[in-house]
């Protein structure tokens, strides 16, 4: 398995705190030792930074803990291999242009016959992990259903519906942003937490830091971290149901589906 | 204007020396203070490092200089800019994925009139610059004439008169790669040299630095640089031509193509 992170703000934001704490779990409290990568967007503008190497011991990895690039939109994702060998071409995170921006992508999990069930077509993968096979097919489902100027509640729900396909084939955690939207979609685990005034102090679980979000930040600030496990210790997380997606947006949530079966369990009286 | 620098070898090789001439011109010994960017090669693999801070102030451009990524293909830039604004998402080199490689581009020059032109289809530009539209249209013209099973020869004759059209519209010199081929097209301003054994010492222009191939290097060793100006000043370059297009591969020139006109020039008796 590999692990998630990700962030949307209303205010570009770096993510040097949560980081510090996800690449411990690259070789050190965690066995994610298989790559790493993040990706930054800075307006339209896209970089990421992926290295084959454990990120407890990357090069790339200390710049960035230690660089702050202010972004309003972050995925990242470190990586214990299943399918597809270790290698610079399946480090997550993945992009893609479409609509004339960018659009990238990690996922944790497992599929069952990924390249049968979903043929590339639009996009091809490059490397061979059941991953970018996944997301070279959701896409295209994109791109051959919307456009750029649709709106964002259709195509969260359709979203949903192409993640819940996925999830029928096995494990299927997800990260997806263009850059103004940051989609979530939850299949086994993933929780998140928005952090907005009055801001506290904040104390990782994988490493002796804490951070006093007050002095860096502004009373408007909203910033949204969405993580496989809780990176703290000391706040509250919400933890994310089987089969729910939620859109976040300038680190609101703007878009929220669950599992037609989970909201049957959630309908049914107690 | 931009300065280019471009790498094919046949052995994975580190780009250091060359790019630590080049950053200088990023600000110090050169006026390219509007970002820079790089992309390697690992296999199918494909990274890219990019900022829209001057090279020579860059965290980024100094972990870069100092740590030695191994690859048989490189295209680097530092940008000063004409058409778009200084942002990362008008920062080269770009890339887009085609037949499942990575394509990476960069270009030095200026187009008229480049939207017009040469119109965006298949992949469509993020950023403003004249640059990224015409890496649009270029692979759009790839696509929708060849597939990845396709000779190289007819390719390059083709890509050679697609550049040509770009050249007639202002000054287009361009580095293209899918990690396999470099195709190096000269406009106004290219050189290159291929070093082999015996390998001996070489010293940039630009800082008080030489190094020593021979002990760098093993005697099967075959690493072609390419630049807008020769990065070392005790080394015989080549002249690229106007109009003139080299594809690389192992560092080896594998076709080579010369404008009609100058060809014509060359014919004449003397």
């Amino acid at each position: 398995m590999c692990e998630l992170l990700g962030m949307s703000a209303n205010v570009p934001t770096d993510i040097c705190f949560s980081f510090t704490g996800l690449i411990r779990r690259g070789g050190e409290t965690g066995p994610h030792k298989d790559g790493w990568g993040i990706s930054f967007y800075e307006g339209k503008g896209y970089r990421e930074f992926r290295d084959p190497e454990p990120s407890i011991d990357s090069e790339i990895a200390r710049l960035i803990k230690n660089y702050p690039i202010k972004s309003k939109a972050v995925i990242s994702h470190i990586r214990q291999a299943n399918v597809g060998g270790i290698c610079l071409e399946n480090t997550h995170p993945f992009s893609r242009e479409m609509w004339g921006r960018y659009w990238s992508y990690a996922h944790n999990g497992q599929l069952k016959d990924a390249k049968r069930r979903f043929p590339a077509s639009f996009y091809l993968p490059v490397g061979t992990t059941d991953s970018e096979q996944a997301f070279c097919w959701l896409l295209a489902q994109l791109r051959l259903n919307f456009t750029d100027q649709c709106a964002i509640d259709p195509m969260g729900k359709a979203l949903h519906g192409w993640c819940e396909q996925l999830r029928e084939q096995g494990v299927f955690n997800m990260l997806l942003s263009n850059g103004d939207y940051l989609f979530v979609y939850c299949s086994t685990k993933l929780s998140w937490i928005t952090r907005r005034a009055p801001f506290g102090k904040a104390h990782l679980s994988d490493v002796e830091v804490t951070v006093d979000f007050k002095e860096e930040t502004t009373p408007d600030d909203v910033v949204t971290v969405i993580a496989t496990q809780p990176l703290t210790d000391n706040e509250d997380w919400h933890t994310m149901q089987a089969g729910e997606l939620i859109v976040f947006r300038d680190g609101e949530v703007v878009v929220r589906h669950l599992s037609e079966q989970e909201q049957t369990k959630t309908d049914q009286p107690g």
